[in-house]
């Protein structure tokens, strides 16, 4: 018997795997959770019909959502992560010395606990001393702090259903607010081939906030269209002139030389973040 | 009724896209050559079960295998492309003023004659008065040839069937030959996700021939992974020192920022380029 995962990452547009397992598959509290083992990627943890993260390709985005920001901040030490049940994130931020409290604010807990189960290796680090795990909704959670962490990142599922909020002006005030007055946010703001209106959207809330605003790319193969963005608002530091002495070694796609290559976008993209740009400019 | 077209880009994943008609569909001499309409990617050209070229997506391979090398180049004015019969690199060739004669050996004239009849705005610049078609197999017409082009583009299929030999070193060998004393040339080279191996192969083979070899990298949603590489061998330019000052402006994709963000390459892929470099190192 062949077993296909598939899904439909535009209503014209399919991506199938071929399946060995399925190791879970349950309806938590917020959405469908499964993990599959596939024999292309590895394990793959699928959240509402979406691919989340795959063993093969996860260090791409993990990397770069990742030391991006925490590179251009001459010293990360409180870090928050939104998101980002699978641990993925949290394991890059713990590669930083400098780092002495990464807060993950996840909202589903079964996340958590699938990732604990199924995948050690990306959630290696949930139980490092300075790892602190709630439960909580992000935007609800950011609001009581201010002047608190160096950096936000903003790891999150597409822009409906739970994490629709997580695209929204007010949540990135909030997040302005909780920053200290160097911090910098990273978001994910999916792919510029598929959802170009978006990375606009986004680009324009962070630009009426931050004094300065970036948007860098990396290559993931099981995302729509695999080129994926990540927007960036900063209050001080640029990220094309990294501060940060500390440069992380072990890694399979971050590198000094990546870091600023990444922000190197192809002319259609760079239009999505110009002030005059809309749909058909 | 719905059609769809799939494309096992590897045995283990498919992709496969919704299609409004199938255009064209027969048996050339030398390979099965389809035009399938499609929603998302618009007109679609495929060889052997392999998608080739897209309406939505070929401004990024065009544009990318031509510019950096015409750009790297101080004063390209004899261009040789092998393969390309759908017209696309030629017509980004033909953008450059210098260009004084642009040659495309193209083995297959029905898919110079399917690109004419089904993509005008691809095939648009074929009629350029210094363009020069000729059906011909790529590797015994390139051996007649010595100090010759300045640049030659290697627009390739897929390493099996008519191209096989187009990754081979007697052929790379050939072109070093045919090129001038400061010429270049760019192959494409697939994924580095999905076939590092031949990625290795081509690098280790351009650099037994070439002074000095490089690796730059393309987001092409269509193609297997999204990420895609060309190989450069050059006899004195540095590409990421480009030379020429006609950069093109009418571009989706290219720019000079992005001339030198492709060469910032992942940790996984530079890689691939060492010379150290083997299967698990």
């Amino acid at each position: 018997m062949e077993l296909w995962y598939s899904e439909l990452q535009t209503p014209n547009l399919k991506f199938s795997c071929k399946v060995r397992a399925t190791l879970c598959r349950l309806q938590t509290t917020y959405q469908e959770l499964a993990v599959l083992d596939t024999f292309e990627f590895g394990k793959m943890l699928v959240l509402d019909e979406m691919v989340q993260t795959t063993e093969l390709d996860e260090f791409v985005y993990h990397e770069m959502i990742v030391h991006v920001p925490l590179c251009t901040h001459p010293y990360p030490e409180e870090v928050l992560v939104i998101g980002g049940g699978d641990g993925g994130a949290i394991r890059e931020v713990c590669k930083h010395p400098s780092v002495k409290r990464a807060t993950l604010v996840e909202i589903d807990s079964q996340v958590v606990q699938a990732s604990r189960q199924f995948f050690p290796r990306i959630s290696a680090s949930l139980d490092d001393p300075r790892v602190n795990i709630l439960h909580a909704d992000g935007v609800e959670y950011i609001r009581s702090f201010s002047d608190a962490f160096d950096v936000v990142i903003v790891d999150s599922t597409e822009p409906i259903g739970p994490a629709e909020s997580l695209f929204q002006s007010p949540f990135y005030q909030s997040v302005y607010r909780a920053l200290k007055q160097d911090g910098l946010l990273v978001a994910q703001s999916e792919s510029p081939f598929v959802n170009a209106d978006l990375i606009r959207s986004v680009q324009e809330r962070l630009k009426a906030i931050f004094p300065a605003t970036y948007l860098y790319l990396a290559s993931i193969p099981t995302y729509p269209s695999g080129l994926w963005s990540f927007s960036l608002g900063t209050k001080r530091y640029n990220p094309l002139d990294p501060q940060n002495t500390f440069i992380p070694r072990d890694t399979r796609y971050y590198s000094s030389q990546i870091h600023r290559g990444a922000f190197s976008l192809p002319r259609f993209v760079s239009d999505l973040t110009a002030p005059d740009s809309s749909p058909g400019s």
